[in-house]
């Protein structure tokens, strides 16, 4: 078997992530390799928790990083807080309220869905309407930033209805952390999980969570132990607890967790809010972009991300085709529908690093020039105008 | 908050993982990030099948890197062979047999323990007892290489005694892997698990793992869901199984699976064997000045991993005291002694890519000078001269 060293082209990541990493960041990983509980390490990853809490906004004294991709994050969440036999809601709106559900039955848990329409943000009456129906409700779950659909749901006022109801919150913070406002402390969220992928722009693997005293108390108060070993928040707050003796857990991915800090830090540079008017600002660029070609957003405006932006395809187009030229001649990664819009939608992610204004005029030269040569009934040759006019403003 | 970029000392790792990693490996996972259905990472993920398969010598379809560290990597063993009420019998002889045991229970399983001293090999007969005395065991569990003790166990006679009882086999290679002998195929292991930060050299935080069509068969044929959703094998070979099309599980972490992809074309230019000859031969010559020093060796001598020496310490030092001076003055890692073994011996590892003289000769001159100056009772002077004669032969 002669197989050689894999070398990645250069692409542009403008999909639903991985987005594109801040060379810093890369750099980062590739650092001597030190041990998971050498007293350097150690200080490091105390950093990261902080770094995380401001990230998250949040004086949770459990907040870090799970050393698994964001599904590990969110299964963290359900196999900690639920226990057989809790009835939990899921307020659906896409792909991950779906995936939710399987976590809360694989918990043993009865899961009642609230299904919104696909694109649509999560409606805070069918919620309330949902646990007057359900006075026993343990746990509401809901998603910020669906980026199945590009939809945007109100966090702060879910949660106050959940509380009403003396349910906890599971929140799906994926693809809105340091892309657009989260508030976990002021909004009282109980538990939220994270990608590093999204807008941190960061390498994907890791997944940021963090938990509040309510929810550590229904933690320490379980009947039955933790399903899984691997997520056992009581055992995984021993080696990233506070104090210098640490207890071996698992040995932690340690250079991805150089990566996770520069990224923090990077975005600790900037600033939260400076990131926030960041993706809010390109993103009405590229608005003006793709609405000037005649393409239409998916989702309402009040309650679209900036960060993933889901656009309807043109008649006639294939999917599949579009986004290959895309790759293969511009290096250029969209992303295409999940589930139900799988098809009829592309995601074009301007999250993070991605996030500037090169990127929003290559993606729609690229897609006006691509679109053109197929004929698609799109308006060329103002699209990249339109987004330069908005930016000049 | 002003938290700055980290940039971690360049230490020599002989603990118990991760290992140094070559620095191919460091520029690998440094390389641009591509998308986690990119085909050419696709193309780059068959390439990690078929080395993983040449690494762990089995022709398995199901063989892949989960992606998290190698307790992941046993929990999905576990969560998708044994169902609730099944009997698993589990030989223990250190810290992850216990382990073991608490993934059993967690998944409802029934644990029935096998005990055998700490720093031996695990008892065939006491297996064969085992299962004689319980002939609805489904599931035969131990650990090939012991990383809390450095025993190293007979897989293939163990694994032959299991299924002359029908029961499958699960087996921890996370310190065998790369480092000694290891046939999947010659010796029918059903399930097993490995990680990548011990004889592979690489970075932690994946876990190699393979399955058999035995164990593809008894997944198939479950009666209950695998309770973790992250680690049903069902999703995950949705994604990493053959074929153009893949289905979207979760986001693989794609720089980690660079450095995989690296180190494992490393191994495959060294050829297996090669790499197995090299950590018995420097063994050899750690051995010689060990033994020349007057210290000893938890492990008798046929039992003994080569990667992974467990070392009595001398009377009267302190553990954490000559770590600390290692550490601080030679940059160098030694592991220490976990669970019963705490504060009685070290743990000295030899694997991948530190396993070499000069690591060899590091090792005993700083362990040779760190404890004289302590006054521990050693024979000074002669360690290094020892270990070089060896290295003559």
């Amino acid at each position: 078997m002669t197989i050689k060293s894999f070398h990645p082209p250069q692409r542009t990541l403008m999909g639903p992530g991985p987005s594109d990493v801040n060379p810093r960041v890369l750099e980062a990983l590739g650092r001597p390799t030190i041990g998971h509980l050498d007293p350097l390490f150690v200080g490091m990853m105390d950093e990261v928790k902080g770094l995380l809490q401001y990230a998250f906004q949040t004086r949770n004294e459990l907040t870090m990083p799970v050393s698994a991709p964001g599904s590990a994050g969110m299964e963290s969440c359900f196999v900690n807080l639920v226990e057989p036999g809790d009835k939990v809601i899921i307020c659906q709106n896409g792909v991950f309220g779906g995936r939710m559900k399987e976590n809360v039955e694989r918990c043993g848990g009865v899961a009642v869905m609230v299904q919104d329409d696909w694109g649509r943000a999560v409606d805070p009456q069918k919620l309330e309407d949902a646990l007057k129906a359900n006075r026993d409700t343990k746990v509401v779950a809901f998603v910020h930033a669906e980026t199945s659909t590009g939809a945007q749901s109100d966090v702060k006022t879910l949660v106050e209805i959940a509380h009403r109801y003396d349910a906890l919150t599971i929140v799906d913070a994926v693809t809105s952390l340091a892309g657009t406002t989260l508030l976990v402390d002021e909004w009282d969220v109980d538990a939220i999980y994270s990608g590093t992928q999204k807008c941190l722009s960061c390498t994907p693997g890791l997944s940021p969570v963090s938990f509040n005293e309510r929810a550590l108390e229904k933690i320490k108060q379980r009947k039955h132990k933790v399903q899984s070993w691997f997520m056992d928040l009581n055992l995984v707050m021993g080696y990233w607890g506070s104090g210098i003796k640490r207890s071996y857990h698992h040995t932690a991915p340690v250079n991805a967790l150089y990566g996770l800090h520069e990224a923090l830090v990077i975005l600790n540079e900037e600033g939260l809010a400076n990131a926030w008017a960041r993706h809010h600002k390109y993103h009405l660029a590229l608005r003006a972009g793709i609405e000037a070609m005649g393409l239409s957003f998916v989702v309402p405006e009040a309650e679209r991300l900036p960060q993933l932006n889901a656009v309807t395809l043109p008649a006639g187009v294939d999917d599949a085709q579009v986004r290959s030229m895309l790759l293969n001649e511009y290096q250029l990664e969209i992303g295409a529908g999940l589930g139900v819009m799988a098809g009829k939608v592309w995601r074009i992610g301007l999250m993070g690093h991605t996030c500037n204004n090169r990127n929003v005029l290559l993606c729609l030269h690229a897609l006006d020039d691509v679109l053109g040569r197929l004929k698609a009934p799109i308006t060329r040759g103002v699209a990249v105008a339109a987004a330069q006019q908005k930016l000049a403003e």
